[in-house]
């Protein structure tokens, strides 16, 4: 970690911006995100942007006395991606958070980086519209910030990540150059796909301080389905089997024993009985009854139960199970939240996998996954106080769910990003010359490495 | 253009690969694609690679020596991103033509770089799967070329582009190494996106030697229905209003008034007579049948005139007449075939802005489009030989296309790329800063800048 900018340095950049903070209170309150991760010291100053200018004087000045910067939204990612520590400093771009267009024509809106992502889906609505990323996060999290991650959802089965939604860039580079990626149109193939290489890269390439992103008609005729199996291994059958017959849920979520028995003790419910996973299926648009019909008869063939919501309020019922998961298991103490992603057909190896790493390490896991996608969140339960280093049983468990993942033929992470935390696995998955690859590009938009030096590469 | 090398240095290529030519028709032959651009005389070498270690060894030399690389699949390319002149080599990959795995389970494909496009939908189709993007010269153009233009086509509108197919890449880089980009899961974030960067990065940044593929299930109950439009005014505001309206076709084709005459002329059809615009639409899924019946509904207010297709034979007639506009026009002697996409509300001021442009020169332009995507193809007639220069009208006609794109908020190619032809009108589009990061970026991949120099950006 770098030392502590001297005093005139700090000032100068605090003089040169709209707003700025160096009270104790506000630069812890900036150092961390939702990781867990505890950053050694706090960060020189919190620069307030309000105006694209804020964000080129500061990414200037930090160039040129070669600072760090990390770049920071709601401060909702799960990685570390946005944790900053003695000698840097934190770009807070959630000010930034108007609404520039909404053009229901070509379903694009433009939008700053700071504003929340249920707001630009609630002034979409207005229009019949909707953005179609659909992050857990999504009222509390930035569409900056789900840019950082290409954060996903429940919705990317049928919808897409967070990279689909993105058409069109307008950057701070490293050296304070703007740069305009992408285009408002559908399609386009004039120069490399720089907008797609800004999506994900959390906060290392650039600011970003505009985007343009695409909205499409708000979906009619959602059905809401849920399903209990004997063993996730027959869910996860009856997930191949309708992705297999041409079927597009909008919706796949898969829960596991563990996280409907940790619902259980917190809810006084008993989807445990029921049987060992549990799926919440949603089809949506014209043809959705047809299509729920047709899933209904697969998942008949093997569920231990299925039930369907005749109305709205019985579908919040269903939906209901899926959002308790991670409170439920939340009460149990300080958990880590996993994001690993591996080929569908893997699915119930790796909460099998997940299972076995649970038992041999005695780490309490539980497992729910977006599962059309073959994306896993395993939560670990830390065993220790927010501020208490984390103990070598979980950090083994944590390990080798990574290296299980990458066993599987998977990845790291489906949609949290790399941040800080998965850092020492990343020459596992990406090999020494695709990282080596890594880091001479962001030399490209980031001559000083100045801009999140330390994460996501 | 540089000088013919030395023959020993040509010999030393030859004698370290599989297979090469230096026959002066297969030289010819090696140094054109479709786009009517001739070069300045003939490469100096075809190397046919059949193997990955051919590849490297052709780069490898090539960098040493500081020859330029024009690395061809089949040669469709319409923007002269295959075009190889005095002192370059061609790297024809048209022989790595495996299929390799076929994984039904997951929906992935891998596949060598030469596969005819088509025979990977084929491979595909055994396992009821297929694979979605449709370039109209799918039974003749390759995957590598299909990624190296991030190709289009029909199903666009509903499927995606080839970038939204491609889930990883193995490269050979400019300076030889080798370089596994993305993975195999349907979601993931570790690293920068450079799957997505090398699909339409026209051959200038690597050699795909492999690509895993996305498959999805082929799409059962497909509707086809045509309509005739009084004027492409009415036609377009029918497309935005069934995009508004939710709908999902699977086609979404528009052909003005002058394609429809020329269409006429050549088959003795009338449908110049039942209006100035003409639209081919198709849905598929589950709901199809049922959104068609929505999309007449729409249809009806405006149109002239509307034809649903009974069963297969009809749709195969209805198909016909977009099939038959591309050759129609090229009764007429050689012709351009541009590429613009412009915001989807700016579709019909893009076809009346050509129509202009046309009048204004007195150069035939007739245009369709995938009109769901906002992308246009103005077929312009040369109005010269094969081997001729283009006059100076026609010239000025392009032009002033490309200005009209960009004027309407567009892009100068939606889905064939930059190649040679467009090359001009790129700083316009990008930017200084945008184009001048471009270049940066390439040096990344391509140290010694022998990989497609020239082309694309």
């Amino acid at each position: 970690m770098t030392a502590t900018a001297p005093p005139d340095r700090v000032a100068e950049l605090a003089a040169a911006v709209t707003d700025s903070s160096t009270s104790p209170a506000d630069l812890v309150a900036a150092s961390t995100d939702r990781s867990g991760l505890i950053p050694a010291g706090v960060p020189d100053l919190v620069v307030r942007a309000v105006t694209v200018d804020d964000v080129v004087a500061t990414v200037t000045h930090a160039s040129r006395t070669a600072t760090p910067v990390v770049t920071r939204g709601a401060g909702t990612g799960l990685s570390g991606g946005a944790v900053a520590g003695t000698g840097e400093i934190v770009l807070d771009v959630s000010g930034m958070n108007r609404i520039l267009e909404v053009d229901p024509g070509n379903g694009t809106a433009r939008v700053e980086p700071g504003v929340i992502t249920a707001d630009l889906d609630a002034a979409a609505a207005v229009h019949g519209l909707r953005y179609a990323p659909d992050p857990a996060s999504a009222a509390i999290s930035t569409i900056g910030g789900n840019i950082a991650t290409n954060a996903g959802g429940l919705r990317c089965v049928k919808y897409g990540v967070t990279r689909d939604a993105v058409l069109a860039l307008d950057v701070v580079l490293g050296d304070g150059r703007r740069l305009r990626t992408g285009r408002a149109t559908a399609k386009g193939v004039t120069g490399y796909d720089l907008t797609g290489l800004f999506v994900g890269s959390e906060g290392t390439l650039g600011v970003v301080v505009e985007a343009t992103v695409r909205l499409t008609p708000r979906p009619v005729g959602t059905q809401t389905v849920t399903a209990a199996f004997a063993t996730v291994t027959d869910a996860a059958d009856a997930v191949a089997a309708l992705l297999r017959a041409g079927l597009t849920p909008s919706t796949l979520e898969l829960l596991d024993h563990a996280t409907l028995i940790a619902i259980d003790d917190a809810h006084g419910t008993s989807l445990g009985a029921a049987g060992g996973a549990f799926l919440l299926v949603q089809t949506d648009g014209v043809g959705a009854e047809r299509e729920m019909e047709l899933i209904r008869g697969i998942l008949c063939r093997t569920a231990t139960r299925v039930e369907s919501a005749a109305d709205d309020a019985e579908a919040e019922k269903l939906l209901q199970v899926r959002r308790l998961a991670l409170p439920s298991i939340e009460r149990l103490g300080r958990v880590l939240i996993e994001d690993i992603a591996v080929p569908r057909t893997r699915l119930s190896d790796a909460v099998d996998g997940i299972a076995e790493i649970s038992d041999r390490t005695g780490v309490k896991i539980f497992t729910f996954a977006h599962a059309g996608d073959g994306n896993l969140h395993p939560i670990v339960v830390a065993g220790a106080g927010p501020t208490e280093p984390i103990p070598e049983p979980v950090q083994t468990a944590v390990g080798d769910v990574f290296a299980l993942a990458l066993r599987l033929g998977g990845t790291l992470t489906g949609e949290h990003g790399v941040g800080v935390l998965k850092r020492p696995w990343l020459s596992d998955e990406l090999g020494d010359v695709g990282l080596g690859v890594q880091h001479s590009l962001k030399t490209v938009f980031d001559p000083a490495g100045i801009l999140n030096p330390g994460k996501a590469i």
